[in-house]
């Protein structure tokens, strides 16, 4: 790694950490020329150097942002730009790094991005939390005035600082991670999947395809509950030996459920922690190809339907992990609209399926 | 700034960085186990310490996607979770810094993730590229083990490089800037805008509003010679007195062109520059409110629209910058998925309104 290039580099991020803070308060003096903070007092502030500072504000002098006045009277808002200068929000996923996101946090962001971008009254700038650059949230809010954060799947480390924030009333609109009901969630703000809907999904596609005695791989969740009361409401009572709660239950008790249990269907939620021993046990058996294996749609599970083409892989609905982190992210919006609109409220979560 | 915060920040970014090496690692090994590098030619690549690559390999090995021989036979890729790993595309606007994107580029960002997302065959991880962190985007390109790019707007200096990657055949895919048709653009495996569409759209507008006398504040350029074409078809000739090019122009040369050409209608792209002095002029001339002033809509002019009640400003259209960025970003990933599933090719600038 070059290490003239190393700081080049952060000198235009930190130039931009000055052009964003500059911006914000041009935009905060609204209609009254104010007189920004001094060179000196920047330098301080964000730790870095005269030049950068000096860079800064002449690129904002050159955009007429801002007018300096001679005699070293000092640098002034140019109130006729105010109205030009979209209000910042922090974009941030898991623990806030923002080094990557994967498939279902992107189609968050897209949704969020889209909603945001339909509200033609205001115009947002968006920036990505960096949390490992060193700074604590609150300084990264100050610094670059945030209006407001939105955090996809919080991981639970940040909680107590986001939980801090809510009490300050300071907007931050959360989505859980869709992934299972266990992770804990924040309590308000935040948008949460509908478990007890994916439960109610899966019994009614056993019901309406005839299947009858199914095995449920997954912890004994809200979607489980819901699951065997739609099945006990139909006249099918769950088999409790039928549950394989941890995915090391798969290969140990799988091939003794087929034998004398007569299962005729599995249901698996989880990851390839599940799907693969779930494989291998159905491949390797001889009534494997009996059993309809029900999983949820998505990237992988479609994989290994290709990837295994003589199991009865069945790929439930159309209601995926994609397109319901869309709808959260639309959600998280007008979550966020709201608390925009209504400083000082703090909302319950939305649950939505 | 609290100096054992940026050590842990960036031990978390560099054990980052080195998980996704390996995974993408893991996923190219596919279904044969492949030896992964030694502890130490992981601390050379990525230039840190033994600790950081153990803290890696640990976390991989916890979540089976490597499998550790006794013996010191090394560490080795687990082929089952080969197929549950997405693949990486980078991410980047401007210059690739990736500190903040505004509205626009955020639109263009929604329409790529939806499209992506919705090609369920493929599962996909996005890295916010960070060339600030000193590495060049070759560089980057490799230790993330990047499938491809996409960029938006991207600015002229990174241009060569760009070019370079497409010469190799590696799919980036870039959506020029929408705000001037002055801007230089990529030639290939681009989203272009259709200037002459927006020229031919204010032109109709006047048709249509009976508006035969227009001033144009604007570049002359694609879209500026199509609005003069598309009047010049219906028997309307342009006054060439009636271009003003630069915003300087504005508060010269309107006041007389109100008063001596008769002017009933200014057209304005651009932002502040533009619309400050056109708003100054029309409120302190007598005549001003007689004048339609159309604008691209966007919360920018509605703002002003707001702020100056007795104007008649006119916002044009359902064609905003906003949805043609999200367009675009659809564009841009239906473009991109052609270019992964037909490696080698290049294409054309897609051009759209």
């Amino acid at each position: 790694m070059d290490n003239q290039m190393v700081k080049n580099g952060n000198k235009v991020l930190k130039t931009e950490a000055v052009v964003h803070y500059l911006l914000s308060r041009i935009r905060h003096a609204g209609v009254d020329p104010e007189l920004l903070p001094g060179e000196m007092e920047l330098c301080e502030k964000f730790k870095v150097s005269r030049v950068t500072v000096r860079r800064a504000i002449e690129s904002l002098i050159a955009g007429a942002y801002i007018i300096r006045l001679p005699k070293r009277r000092g640098a002034f808002t140019n109130p006729e730009m105010a109205k030009s200068i979209p209000y910042p929000v922090g974009i941030a996923v898991d623990m806030g790094y923002t080094f990557s996101i994967d498939g279902s946090a992107a189609m968050a962001l897209s949704g969020f991005l889209k909603k945001m971008g339909s509200d033609e009254n205001c115009s947002w700038l968006y920036i990505y939390l960096n949390i490992s650059s060193g700074e604590s949230l609150e300084n990264i809010i100050e610094n670059n005035n945030l209006q407001g954060l939105f955090w996809i799947s919080p991981c639970e480390k940040i909680f107590p600082e986001l939980r801090r924030l809510t009490e300050r009333r300071f907007p931050v609109v959360s989505i859980g991670t869709p992934f299972t009901s266990y992770y804990p969630v924040l309590e308000k703000n935040t948008i949460l999947r509908n478990y007890a809907q994916s439960g109610e999904d899966i019994a009614r596609f056993l019901l309406e395809n005839g299947l009858r005695r199914p095995v449920y791989c997954g912890y004994p969740n809200e979607s489980f509950r819901r699951f065997v009361e739609v099945l006990g409401k139909e006249g099918i009572c769950f088999n409790p030996e039928n549950l394989l709660a941890e995915p090391g239950e798969i290969e140990e008790k799988l091939p003794s459920l087929i034998e004398r249990n007569k299962i005729d269907s599995i249901s698996s939620s989880g990851a390839a922690c599940r799907y693969n021993p779930l494989m291998k046990v159905l491949s390797g058996h001889p009534e494997g190809r009996r059993i309809a294996l029900l999983l949820e749609r998505s990237p992988i599970t479609l994989q290994y339907k290709r990837d295994y083409p003589n199991l009865n892989i069945r790929l439930n609905g159309e209601n995926t992990i994609q397109k319901y982190m869309y709808r959260a992210g639309i959600q998280a919006a007008e979550l966020f609209q709201k608390l925009i609109r209504n400083p000082g409220m703090v909302y319950d979560p939305v649950v939505i399926s």
